[in-house]
């Protein structure tokens, strides 16, 4: 492939650009992967804290699945669906699956919006429906304008293979990241002085990494600046049936449906779902394109083609979503397990101190510690994210990541563990934090009695208690019992 | 999407523009598809021969995954496994699903090559496949030589989203339609001298539409021109496992494993896999790029995550393929059935003087109805081909779908229905050439007493006598028993 542009793109993967899933977490990964915890074979391994997966609820599915064996063409029951299932290979679908998948997109957003199955376009996974609408929407080069913090992993879906370019809209903490008009219009404004054509706004709602929902006005915002500017507005929704507390989750179908955004233009608006986050089958490959725009629609299904669903998953899942009275009870009983899991992990982080920004969806907290920082740098972040990581042992991700303006904020999942390793994690969040905290007072009281000692040692020759303020690296010798916490 | 490729590339398919499954044959799937052949139900309804599929041993492969409860997550005894397929999303691929596919691809080239795990990289079926090697190897714009005639939805799979350009490289039925370094030579500088960049050599072995495998020699000095031109060489494997008859089936791996090409440079070799021919599970989406180049194992493996195989099927898969006893028992008997099949077909339109290019591989057979044309050009058969779909009610696809340049050719798949409908659709074709010949015969008889009328009717003044002999659509009034044959 010598000279190709794959080639070009295979050097930037490699050096770590436009991946952060890859590359600025690869030292969290590589150290989770070297040496997993597990509770009771390897209690002083790395708990995988960077996840963004669902285990909460995947016994209720299983259950579903052995009381259903018809559901699976490979079972006596099922087998005589086998050679029609197999051998289907139509890129629309099976025609119950987009049935199922329609009426469930439906009910996942509590029956306020209706959605049509002929707009249901199958794709691999929510990476093949991202790329699947950056192909349809932009041409390489153009622009989609992306709230930050963002999902690291859209630089892959919507950047490598369809060339676009995503460009932050600055928001931030003082607001708790809401995205404002002024902070839109500035982003637009500056892609256009740059001269790049911006094709589109992409937001995911709820946020990940914030674990918050978007309210109902500014999604009536965006979708009349999307009008306005004739730009599209790609909402990518796939943790919409991972809400657990109030306020409830808004979709931007029922924003566009029930008039919140008049003279709003339908053709420019997409949804992305996928069951990966809100059922915990990321495995399965489902992704779901859902246009109001007939030449999208179009497109995207005849590029089908390249990322159809497995027949054999299809079929399993077309009589599961059409389960309504199971699906109900999934829902509830998944955003009550959620809500579980995220009160305990937010409690047990006060108890330190530490908090999170305020969050009622998703798999994760935005945890604060912009406090800890030795300054508000993004190096200091990282410090701060090597220590979490080799020393106290958890694999969080940090803010740089996710395209953070704002040092100091890492992303906590919590959903992809049982409760004792939880509660494994979270006591050695809370030691760690703890030894922090005793540590900066030690040094501030040595400080106060040495007020006349204002030179710093020089680079190089930094004493032992200079570390013990500048990083939290020296908080933890090889030797501490932090290394061996459980 | 207004203005972007996207848009172009819409209208293009919308034109029927690069989609030959789609747009040549379009006519033909339409009349299917609105009336379709049932042997119980709807004995007037057109067949559909035009769809390369294998139903014939599908009930092994039912038989074995009813016999393995455990190899599907959703039953009783493969639920412990639930929770792990379902959560897997490594873009690697399930470690055991590569092993057992690596072992199979050994298995079905008779065990003469061995496959490398780590050079199996999974796609979304053989469109994938095709995809993704196009954009590891090539730019837009960049061209693949493909000899004629070949499948025709190459232009999906490579153009649509890599922008590769297909050449054709012109074989004849004076050789049986054999590759020859001429043709490639004048091929290759034919495109050099329009300025377009060769990057790849793409060939189908064993043959769609043909039906025939490659011979060593081919192979060996395609590896030769590919080395020393340095243009890459992608082989289509997809029917490896298809092969029922002398001579067998030498893959590309063989030929560089075993030296038959000296000095062959293998970081140019690159072999599509899928299991939707050989197993008949188009469904199940299982495409597979084996390349011998690191950097596209690599990039392509990055690729992945656009068009992973459900996690669910690559488990199922990955315990079926395993189960080495099995897979040999399934290949020899599948073949044994193909044998069976196209020997059956072949001997039948033997019987009316129809013959088809020699055939060892495949779900088709390569048919030549030369003699049939009212004229030695594309019109003319298409002409033909109407009759045949809309009179004659067989859904069989034209040579030209397939860019092949001599009329008169036509793929007849056999391998998608029962043996009482093969029967019906050789009953019917035989009936059709019977009444053929016989109109031919008595025009020819009545062209002989009149000698001396030699001009032929004005355009527009068409007699019913000049029809007779200038469009085979004459043979059939709608009244005809062609119509009812069965």
């Amino acid at each position: 492939m010598a000279g190709s542009s794959a080639e070009q793109l295979l050097s930037r993967i490699a050096a770590g650009d436009g991946h952060g899933e890859i590359s600025s977490y690869f030292d969290g990964w590589k150290a989770y992967d070297m040496n997993p915890f597990d509770l009771r074979h390897n209690r002083d391994g790395v708990i995988q804290m960077g996840l963004a997966e669902n285990q909460l609820s995947l016994d209720l599915i299983e259950q579903w699945s052995v009381d259903h064996p018809e559901a699976s063409i490979c079972t006596a029951q099922g087998a005589p669906q086998f050679r029609r299932i197999a051998n289907f290979q139509d890129y629309h679908g099976l025609p119950e699956f987009r049935e199922a998948m329609a009426k469930f997109m439906g009910q996942v957003r509590g029956g306020k919006v209706t959605f049509d199955p002929d707009r249901v376009v199958m794709c691999g996974g929510a990476t093949g429906a991202q790329d699947t609408l950056a192909f349809c929407l932009a041409d390489p080069g153009d622009a989609y304008l992306v709230p930050t913090p963002y999902y690291p992993a859209f630089d892959r879906d919507c950047c490598w293979r369809s060339g676009v370019k995503l460009l932050p809209i600055e928001c931030h903490s003082s607001n708790n990241f809401t995205l404002t008009r002024e902070a839109l219009v500035s982003a637009y404004d500056g892609a256009r002085r740059q001269g790049v054509r911006v094709r589109g706004i992409l937001i995911t709602n709820p946020s990940n990494p914030l674990g918050t929902t978007m309210d109902r006005g500014t999604l009536a915002m965006l979708a009349a600046f999307a009008t306005e500017r004739r730009v599209h507005l790609i909402c990518d929704e796939i943790y919409a049936g991972s809400v657990f507390a109030k306020p409830g989750f808004v979709s931007i179908a029922e924003v566009i449906e029930r008039g919140d955004a008049p003279g709003c233009n339908r053709d420019l608006v997409h949804i992305a779902y996928s069951l990966s986050k809100d059922f915990g089958l990321p495995g399965f490959r489902v992704g779901i394109v859902y246009s109001y725009n007939d030449d999208v629609v179009a497109c995207a299904r005849k590029m089908s083609s390249f990322g159809l669903v497995s027949s054999q998953t299809q079929h399993f899942l077309a009589m599961m979503l059409a389960d309504a009275e199971f699906m109900a009870r999934f829902l509830a009983e998944s955003a009550r397990r959620l809500a579980a899991r995220h009160d305990r992990f937010v409690a047990g982080l006060r108890e330190v101190g530490i908090a999170c920004l305020p969050g009622n969806a998703g798999l994760f907290s935005w945890m604060d510690l912009r406090g800890m920082l030795r300054e508000k740098t993004h190096d200091a972040e990282l410090e701060l994210w090597r220590v979490i990581v080799h020393r106290v042992k958890l694999n969080v991700s940090p803010g740089t990541s996710f395209h953070c303006n704002e040092p100091g904020w890492f992303r906590v999942c919590y959903a992809n563990m049982d409760d004792d390793t939880m509660e494994v994690a979270l006591d050695r969040i809370r030691r760690f934090v703890r030894q922090h905290q005793h540590s900066k007072a030690k040094a501030e009281r040595w400080a106060a009695t040495r007020p006349l000692r204002l030179s710093l040692p020089r680079r190089g020759a930094t004493t032992a208690s200079h570390l013990a303020i500048s990083s939290p690296l020296a908080l933890l010798s090889p030797q501490s019992p932090m290394v061996h916490a459980s």
